[in-house]
């Protein structure tokens, strides 16, 4: 069994990086049995060397961090070329629910990413309103911590605004148009066509919340003609920190017959800068380019999948 | 809507810790539009400022690590207090087949745990012989590299073992008696009697195999009287890296009737030291223990849980 043998090495096998020195974490506990343990220093203390993020010394590939890179990656990069607009990379988060209207049960314990079009399911972008209030609490006391000296991450933004969306039937495109004004002046703020790239949703079994990824482009369009379809109030508070916006809104949607309004209440980050997401986009893994540019794309959707799920776990309880 | 005000705290809300100062990662990227960014000091030229991990400036709890670190401490914790032997707590990489065979098919993207019982599966701890020897080429690689001065991690020890199990019937119990043997001596390395605590299944429909976490006691026996039911040979690599062995084996299962044996290619990681596990998980979370004691038990099976999933990622290609 040569081939077996530990100092085999076969030539058409690339060698791994083994030259990086990655993290260690302090390690302690009390003394046991060694016996099968090798390959580092015994102690006599209750300190253990410390403990190696695995048999490769790093943390694997993050494979679930990895799916969504490449589903926003493909999804802006493959936009029809006349399609000129902003690219809006959103998270919202909701209950996924079956046919029925019961909250999807799949069989599985943990959060994963539903394969599209694979389970008869749709997204309902709204929560109750105690659970609106709860996030407002918590993040209204996220900012305050924000705004005391010696504070350990970058300062949140605060803004309310109380926003009409007035919506109008195309005459060309199945995508209605949206003309938003500013509630108290009436100024025009937006008239865009929004136009859905993909949507990408997260089955999360532990938490009382999923989540939908969605890639859309907004793209400026004249002011219509005619008579709206329906219209819609937005009381919005929006929370800015570094290259995201958590938006905490409340809506109340009309319909054209003038009935009673239907009461919303929505949650969802979003990439607050369009063009530096799309310019990180056009360079991921670029060759050629250096790495901390090849890279940046990759960095901004882990920290936007981390905000997801840091407000997706919230939907009950405190921080977690 | 006073509720909403951004200043407004409510008293039953405990604050969070937000004192600990979270790691930044230094990020480059274009000059671009940072209209909607705020908090950070703005730059002309291309390097921006670090990208916190999060709005709360860390990673979220890890709900998979987490998850895997409860099975095994609810089986450790929760064990007859009759069985008196070590606790075995392994992870076996295969594949998980539906009834027809075929590789189990669940409509999500990426890896997960599967909800015990709920899916009509089993778990085959098999690989093609092409697979094992890859392994072997790249875990022989890896010894290697780790043997060389200045290597960024511990280094890897090494032992080929031949051994022959038999099997009995146990009188009082339907878990089958196992004798070990040194193939080349005969000398007898263990007469116990494996007693399965409980299965986790981990999906991962990217990879080319899936892994099972399991966790048994092996509990210490007089030697059996009567005729085996059946044996096997192994001749086993064990790769040894801190608190976790992995054991590469090649099985030759030979039936009572003496017909040709089966022949199986298996790769599992286990804990190297059973007291070392059972003594963390006494001490996971417990009220009085100092920081260091109480985190260990996660600490382990986080490195468990990577080094597992480094073995399922390597079933094709080299390591990611």
């Amino acid at each position: 069994m040569d081939s077996r043998d530990p100092h085999y090495v076969s030539g058409s096998e690339s060698d791994a990086d083994y030259g990086h020195r990655p993290p260690k974490r302090a390690r302690h506990s009390p003394p046991a049995d060694r016996a099968r343990t090798n390959g580092r220093t015994t102690t006599s203390s209750s300190v253990l060397p410390p403990l190696s993020l695995s048999i490769l010394g790093v943390e694997p590939f993050d494979e679930f961090i990895g799916e969504v890179a490449d589903f926003v990656h493909h999804s802006i990069l493959t936009r029809p070329a006349d399609l000129q607009g902003e690219i809006e990379v959103e998270a919202k988060i909701g209950v996924l629910r079956d046919r029925g209207g019961n909250r999807l049960n799949l069989p599985v314990l943990v959060e994963t990413i539903l394969a599209p079009k694979a389970t008869d399911c749709h997204f309902e972008s709204n929560m109750s309103q105690a659970q609106h209030q709860h996030f407002n609490i918590l993040l209204n006391k996220l900012k305050e911590a924000s705004d005391k000296p010696g504070y350990h991450s970058s300062s949140i933004a605060y803004t309310h605004a109380h926003l009409v969306d007035t919506f109008y039937a195309s005459e060309n495109s199945r995508e209605k148009i949206r003309v938003t004004r500013n509630d108290k002046t009436g100024e025009v703020i937006a008239t865009v066509k929004k136009v859905r790239l993909g949507n990408l949703d997260v089955y999360s079994p532990k938490q009382a919340a999923d989540w939908r990824i969605s890639v859309n482009v907004e793209v400026p369009v004249q002011h219509p003609l005619g008579t709206p379809t329906h219209s819609r109030r937005k009381d919005r508070i929006s929370y800015s920190h570094e290259e995201f916006v958590v938006d905490l809104t409340q809506v109340a949607s009309y319909s054209a017959t003038g009935s009673q309004p239907e009461l919303l209440h929505e949650l969802e980050v979003e990439f607050a800068n369009s063009r530096l997401l799309t310019s990180a986009a056009a360079k991921r893994n670029l060759e050629g380019s250096p790495e901390h540019e090849r890279s940046a794309f990759d960095e901004l959707i882990r920290a936007f999948v981390n905000n997801a799920r840091i407000l997706a776990r919230n939907a009950n309880g405190g921080w977690q």
